[in-house]
Protein backbone atom coordinates (compact mmCIF):
# COMPACT_ATOMS: atom_id res chain seq x y z
CA UNK A 1 0.00 0.00 0.00
CA UNK A 2 3.09 2.19 0.58
CA UNK A 3 4.35 2.86 -2.94
CA UNK A 4 0.38 3.59 -4.17
CA UNK A 5 -0.08 6.33 -1.25
CA UNK A 6 2.86 8.19 -2.13
CA UNK A 7 2.10 8.14 -5.71
CA UNK A 8 -1.32 9.58 -4.61
CA UNK A 9 0.17 12.43 -2.87
CA UNK A 10 2.20 13.49 -5.92
CA UNK A 11 -1.57 14.52 -7.26
CA UNK A 12 -2.71 16.65 -3.87
CA UNK A 13 -1.40 20.34 -5.23
CA UNK A 14 -3.78 20.31 -8.97
CA UNK A 15 -6.64 18.84 -7.19
CA UNK A 16 -6.77 21.23 -3.96
CA UNK A 17 -7.52 24.00 -6.26
CA UNK A 18 -10.79 22.36 -7.57
CA UNK A 19 -12.02 21.47 -4.03
CA UNK A 20 -11.24 24.60 -2.31
CA UNK A 21 -8.97 23.39 0.27
CA UNK A 22 -6.12 24.76 0.93
CA UNK A 23 -3.04 22.28 0.24
CA UNK A 24 -2.08 21.37 3.76
CA UNK A 25 -5.03 20.51 4.63
CA UNK A 26 -5.63 18.59 1.70
CA UNK A 27 -2.62 16.48 2.76
CA UNK A 28 -3.78 16.20 5.97
CA UNK A 29 -7.07 15.05 5.28
CA UNK A 30 -5.86 12.95 2.35
CA UNK A 31 -3.72 11.53 4.61
CA UNK A 32 -6.28 10.66 7.40
CA UNK A 33 -8.45 9.06 4.52
CA UNK A 34 -5.10 6.70 3.55
CA UNK A 35 -5.05 5.40 7.30
CA UNK A 36 -9.02 4.65 7.37
CA UNK A 37 -8.47 2.70 4.80
CA UNK A 38 -5.27 0.72 6.53
CA UNK A 39 -7.22 0.16 9.27
CA UNK A 40 -10.44 -1.03 7.83
CA UNK A 41 -7.99 -3.56 6.12
CA UNK A 42 -6.39 -4.40 9.27
CA UNK A 43 -10.05 -4.81 11.05
CA UNK A 44 -11.15 -6.82 8.15
CA UNK A 45 -8.44 -9.26 8.50
CA UNK A 46 -8.87 -9.56 12.15
CA UNK A 47 -12.74 -9.89 11.43
CA UNK A 48 -13.02 -7.05 14.17
CA UNK A 49 -16.44 -6.18 13.48
CA UNK A 50 -16.09 -3.24 16.46
CA UNK A 51 -12.86 -1.89 14.62
CA UNK A 52 -14.77 -1.48 11.64
CA UNK A 53 -17.92 0.62 13.23
CA UNK A 54 -15.50 2.94 14.49
CA UNK A 55 -14.51 3.70 11.11
CA UNK A 56 -18.13 4.28 9.66
CA UNK A 57 -20.18 7.32 9.73
CA UNK A 58 -23.43 6.69 12.26
CA UNK A 59 -25.41 6.55 9.41
CA UNK A 60 -23.40 5.04 6.82
CA UNK A 61 -24.49 2.37 4.46
CA UNK A 62 -22.54 -0.42 3.50
CA UNK A 63 -23.11 -2.45 0.68
CA UNK A 64 -21.99 -6.07 0.23
CA UNK A 65 -22.06 -8.03 -2.80
CA UNK A 66 -25.10 -10.51 -2.58
CA UNK A 67 -26.53 -8.67 0.57
CA UNK A 68 -29.39 -5.56 0.23
CA UNK A 69 -27.76 -2.34 1.18
CA UNK A 70 -27.50 -2.01 5.11
CA UNK A 71 -27.97 1.59 6.71
CA UNK A 72 -27.01 2.67 9.58
CA UNK A 73 -25.15 1.44 12.43
CA UNK A 74 -27.62 -1.18 13.65
CA UNK A 75 -27.38 -2.95 10.66
CA UNK A 76 -23.88 -2.39 9.32
CA UNK A 77 -22.71 -4.22 12.28
CA UNK A 78 -24.80 -7.14 11.96
CA UNK A 79 -23.64 -7.20 8.49
CA UNK A 80 -19.84 -7.48 9.62
CA UNK A 81 -21.07 -9.94 12.32
CA UNK A 82 -22.71 -12.06 9.83
CA UNK A 83 -19.96 -11.83 7.40
CA UNK A 84 -16.79 -12.29 9.77
CA UNK A 85 -18.81 -15.70 11.12
CA UNK A 86 -18.87 -17.37 7.84
CA UNK A 87 -15.95 -15.73 6.21
CA UNK A 88 -12.06 -15.13 7.22
CA UNK A 89 -10.66 -12.84 5.07
CA UNK A 90 -6.67 -12.56 4.07
CA UNK A 91 -6.55 -9.41 1.98
CA UNK A 92 -4.34 -6.41 1.30
CA UNK A 93 -5.65 -3.14 -0.39
CA UNK A 94 -4.04 -1.08 -3.09
CA UNK A 95 -5.30 2.41 -3.03
CA UNK A 96 -6.10 3.24 -6.98
CA UNK A 97 -6.99 6.77 -5.96
CA UNK A 98 -8.19 9.13 -3.66
CA UNK A 99 -9.98 12.05 -4.72
CA UNK A 100 -11.23 15.03 -2.54
CA UNK A 101 -14.42 16.51 -3.75
CA UNK A 102 -15.16 18.82 -0.82
CA UNK A 103 -13.45 19.89 2.74
CA UNK A 104 -16.25 17.73 4.05
CA UNK A 105 -16.25 14.83 0.65
CA UNK A 106 -13.68 12.43 -0.50
CA UNK A 107 -13.91 9.09 -2.76
CA UNK A 108 -11.66 6.19 -3.04
CA UNK A 109 -11.28 3.53 -5.48
CA UNK A 110 -9.36 0.38 -4.40
CA UNK A 111 -8.93 -3.36 -5.49
CA UNK A 112 -7.99 -6.14 -3.09
CA UNK A 113 -6.02 -9.30 -3.49
CA UNK A 114 -5.66 -12.29 -0.81
CA UNK A 115 -7.83 -15.09 0.13
CA UNK A 116 -11.14 -15.97 1.63
CA UNK A 117 -11.26 -19.03 3.94
CA UNK A 118 -14.55 -20.55 4.25
CA UNK A 119 -15.22 -21.00 8.31
CA UNK A 120 -17.62 -23.89 8.03
CA UNK A 121 -15.36 -25.46 5.84
CA UNK A 122 -11.70 -24.49 6.21
CA UNK A 123 -11.86 -24.01 2.12
CA UNK A 124 -9.44 -21.12 0.96
CA UNK A 125 -9.72 -19.40 -2.07
CA UNK A 126 -8.37 -16.54 -4.12
CA UNK A 127 -10.36 -13.68 -3.79
CA UNK A 128 -10.29 -10.35 -5.68
CA UNK A 129 -12.04 -7.23 -5.37
CA UNK A 130 -12.39 -3.42 -6.56
CA UNK A 131 -14.02 -0.84 -3.66
CA UNK A 132 -15.59 2.17 -3.82
CA UNK A 133 -15.72 4.50 -0.98
CA UNK A 134 -17.51 7.73 0.10
CA UNK A 135 -16.15 9.68 3.16
CA UNK A 136 -17.31 12.43 5.30
CA UNK A 137 -15.77 14.75 7.29
CA UNK A 138 -17.63 14.25 10.94
CA UNK A 139 -18.46 17.48 12.91
CA UNK A 140 -15.57 16.58 15.09
CA UNK A 141 -13.09 16.51 11.49
CA UNK A 142 -12.77 13.01 11.50
CA UNK A 143 -12.95 11.10 8.27
CA UNK A 144 -15.31 8.27 8.26
CA UNK A 145 -17.40 5.93 5.47
CA UNK A 146 -20.30 7.10 4.46
CA UNK A 147 -21.13 4.85 1.71
CA UNK A 148 -19.34 1.66 0.84
CA UNK A 149 -19.74 -0.04 -2.29
CA UNK A 150 -18.01 -3.38 -3.32
CA UNK A 151 -17.84 -6.29 -6.45
CA UNK A 152 -15.72 -9.36 -7.11
CA UNK A 153 -13.59 -9.15 -10.04
CA UNK A 154 -12.90 -12.91 -10.52
CA UNK A 155 -15.22 -14.25 -13.39
CA UNK A 156 -18.82 -15.91 -11.86
CA UNK A 157 -18.29 -19.83 -10.87
CA UNK A 158 -18.87 -22.00 -13.37
CA UNK B 1 -39.04 5.46 -9.84
CA UNK B 2 -41.61 9.11 -9.69
CA UNK B 3 -43.18 8.34 -5.91
CA UNK B 4 -39.27 8.09 -5.17
CA UNK B 5 -38.15 11.08 -6.78
CA UNK B 6 -40.47 13.23 -5.09
CA UNK B 7 -39.72 12.17 -1.47
CA UNK B 8 -36.02 12.93 -2.65
CA UNK B 9 -37.30 16.40 -3.37
CA UNK B 10 -38.46 17.33 0.22
CA UNK B 11 -35.09 16.68 1.74
CA UNK B 12 -33.37 18.92 -0.68
CA UNK B 13 -34.00 22.58 2.14
CA UNK B 14 -31.82 20.88 4.48
CA UNK B 15 -28.91 19.13 2.42
CA UNK B 16 -28.32 22.35 0.13
CA UNK B 17 -27.16 24.65 3.37
CA UNK B 18 -24.21 22.13 4.20
CA UNK B 19 -23.60 21.52 0.12
CA UNK B 20 -23.36 25.53 -0.24
CA UNK B 21 -25.26 25.79 -3.10
CA UNK B 22 -28.60 28.30 -3.62
CA UNK B 23 -31.58 25.69 -3.12
CA UNK B 24 -32.91 27.04 -6.53
CA UNK B 25 -29.80 25.11 -8.25
CA UNK B 26 -29.51 22.61 -5.44
CA UNK B 27 -33.03 21.25 -6.97
CA UNK B 28 -32.03 22.20 -10.65
CA UNK B 29 -28.86 19.81 -10.23
CA UNK B 30 -30.71 16.95 -8.51
CA UNK B 31 -33.36 16.84 -11.25
CA UNK B 32 -30.43 17.09 -13.80
CA UNK B 33 -29.33 13.85 -11.93
CA UNK B 34 -32.18 12.09 -11.61
CA UNK B 35 -33.27 12.33 -15.57
CA UNK B 36 -29.54 11.00 -15.82
CA UNK B 37 -30.48 8.15 -13.96
CA UNK B 38 -33.53 7.33 -15.79
CA UNK B 39 -31.84 8.02 -19.31
CA UNK B 40 -29.36 5.12 -18.09
CA UNK B 41 -32.19 2.76 -17.24
CA UNK B 42 -33.36 3.21 -20.26
CA UNK B 43 -30.13 3.12 -22.65
CA UNK B 44 -29.31 -0.41 -20.22
CA UNK B 45 -32.79 -1.60 -21.60
CA UNK B 46 -32.35 -1.22 -25.01
CA UNK B 47 -28.15 -2.15 -25.09
CA UNK B 48 -27.12 1.02 -26.16
CA UNK B 49 -24.06 1.45 -25.56
CA UNK B 50 -23.67 5.09 -27.77
CA UNK B 51 -26.56 5.74 -25.26
CA UNK B 52 -24.68 5.02 -21.97
CA UNK B 53 -20.99 6.73 -23.37
CA UNK B 54 -23.26 10.32 -23.47
CA UNK B 55 -24.01 9.55 -19.79
CA UNK B 56 -20.09 8.72 -18.62
CA UNK B 57 -17.44 11.69 -18.09
CA UNK B 58 -14.95 10.77 -20.23
CA UNK B 59 -12.41 9.85 -17.61
CA UNK B 60 -15.23 7.63 -16.14
CA UNK B 61 -14.65 4.47 -14.43
CA UNK B 62 -16.99 1.56 -14.13
CA UNK B 63 -16.92 -1.21 -11.94
CA UNK B 64 -19.32 -3.98 -13.18
CA UNK B 65 -19.12 -6.90 -11.29
CA UNK B 66 -17.02 -9.87 -11.97
CA UNK B 67 -14.84 -7.57 -14.34
CA UNK B 68 -11.34 -5.50 -13.61
CA UNK B 69 -12.70 -1.19 -12.70
CA UNK B 70 -12.63 -0.08 -16.68
CA UNK B 71 -11.22 3.22 -16.78
CA UNK B 72 -12.27 6.11 -19.23
CA UNK B 73 -14.36 6.09 -22.35
CA UNK B 74 -12.69 3.77 -24.68
CA UNK B 75 -12.82 0.22 -21.78
CA UNK B 76 -15.91 1.84 -20.42
CA UNK B 77 -17.12 1.43 -24.30
CA UNK B 78 -16.24 -1.95 -24.60
CA UNK B 79 -16.99 -2.97 -21.16
CA UNK B 80 -20.85 -2.27 -22.01
CA UNK B 81 -20.48 -3.93 -25.49
CA UNK B 82 -19.43 -6.86 -23.82
CA UNK B 83 -22.24 -6.49 -21.32
CA UNK B 84 -25.07 -6.44 -23.93
CA UNK B 85 -23.35 -9.27 -26.22
CA UNK B 86 -24.06 -11.53 -22.99
CA UNK B 87 -27.19 -10.23 -21.85
CA UNK B 88 -30.14 -8.31 -22.07
CA UNK B 89 -31.86 -6.70 -19.11
CA UNK B 90 -35.26 -5.32 -18.56
CA UNK B 91 -34.69 -3.57 -14.93
CA UNK B 92 -35.82 -0.78 -13.29
CA UNK B 93 -33.97 1.67 -10.90
CA UNK B 94 -35.20 2.98 -7.61
CA UNK B 95 -33.58 6.05 -6.60
CA UNK B 96 -32.85 5.74 -2.63
CA UNK B 97 -31.34 8.77 -2.37
CA UNK B 98 -29.40 11.80 -4.12
CA UNK B 99 -26.92 13.85 -2.00
CA UNK B 100 -25.17 16.48 -3.42
CA UNK B 101 -21.56 17.13 -1.90
CA UNK B 102 -20.57 20.23 -3.66
CA UNK B 103 -21.47 22.31 -6.56
CA UNK B 104 -19.93 19.78 -8.43
CA UNK B 105 -20.26 16.71 -7.01
CA UNK B 106 -22.91 14.35 -6.04
CA UNK B 107 -23.80 10.82 -5.16
CA UNK B 108 -26.61 8.70 -6.23
CA UNK B 109 -27.49 5.16 -4.28
CA UNK B 110 -30.31 2.83 -6.47
CA UNK B 111 -31.74 -0.11 -6.05
CA UNK B 112 -32.67 -2.02 -9.70
CA UNK B 113 -34.65 -4.98 -10.33
CA UNK B 114 -36.19 -6.85 -12.91
CA UNK B 115 -35.15 -9.59 -14.95
CA UNK B 116 -31.64 -10.82 -17.10
CA UNK B 117 -31.89 -12.60 -20.33
CA UNK B 118 -28.30 -14.79 -21.48
CA UNK B 119 -28.34 -14.22 -25.31
CA UNK B 120 -26.45 -17.39 -25.80
CA UNK B 121 -29.49 -19.40 -24.67
CA UNK B 122 -32.51 -17.50 -24.06
CA UNK B 123 -32.37 -18.29 -20.27
CA UNK B 124 -34.50 -15.13 -18.40
CA UNK B 125 -33.79 -15.32 -14.66
CA UNK B 126 -34.27 -12.47 -12.25
CA UNK B 127 -32.11 -9.66 -11.82
CA UNK B 128 -31.92 -7.57 -8.22
CA UNK B 129 -28.49 -4.96 -7.47
CA UNK B 130 -27.69 -2.43 -5.96
CA UNK B 131 -26.19 0.49 -7.10
CA UNK B 132 -23.40 3.58 -6.03
CA UNK B 133 -22.59 6.42 -8.13
CA UNK B 134 -20.51 9.51 -8.20
CA UNK B 135 -21.62 12.59 -10.55
CA UNK B 136 -19.57 15.09 -11.14
CA UNK B 137 -20.77 18.31 -13.22
CA UNK B 138 -18.45 19.32 -16.15
CA UNK B 139 -17.27 22.61 -17.54
CA UNK B 140 -20.40 23.16 -19.63
CA UNK B 141 -22.68 22.32 -16.32
CA UNK B 142 -23.60 18.69 -17.50
CA UNK B 143 -23.66 16.09 -14.89
CA UNK B 144 -21.99 12.82 -15.89
CA UNK B 145 -21.10 9.42 -14.16
CA UNK B 146 -17.63 9.92 -12.51
CA UNK B 147 -17.38 6.70 -10.98
CA UNK B 148 -20.05 3.83 -10.85
CA UNK B 149 -20.29 0.82 -8.94
CA UNK B 150 -23.04 -2.13 -8.38
CA UNK B 151 -23.66 -5.49 -7.23
CA UNK B 152 -25.67 -8.11 -6.93
CA UNK B 153 -28.40 -7.98 -3.68
CA UNK B 154 -28.94 -12.02 -4.09
CA UNK B 155 -27.44 -14.71 -2.24
CA UNK B 156 -24.71 -16.68 -4.17
CA UNK B 157 -25.87 -19.44 -6.35
CA UNK B 158 -25.04 -22.88 -4.87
Amino acid sequence: MKNTIKMAMVAAGALAVSAGVTLAQYESDREQIVDLLESYETALNASDTDAVLTLYAPDGVFMPQHSPSQIGAVAVRRAYDNVFTAITLDVEFQVEEVHQMSPEWAFARTNSVGFVTINASGDRAPEANQELFIFNKSADGEWKIARYAFSTINPPRQ
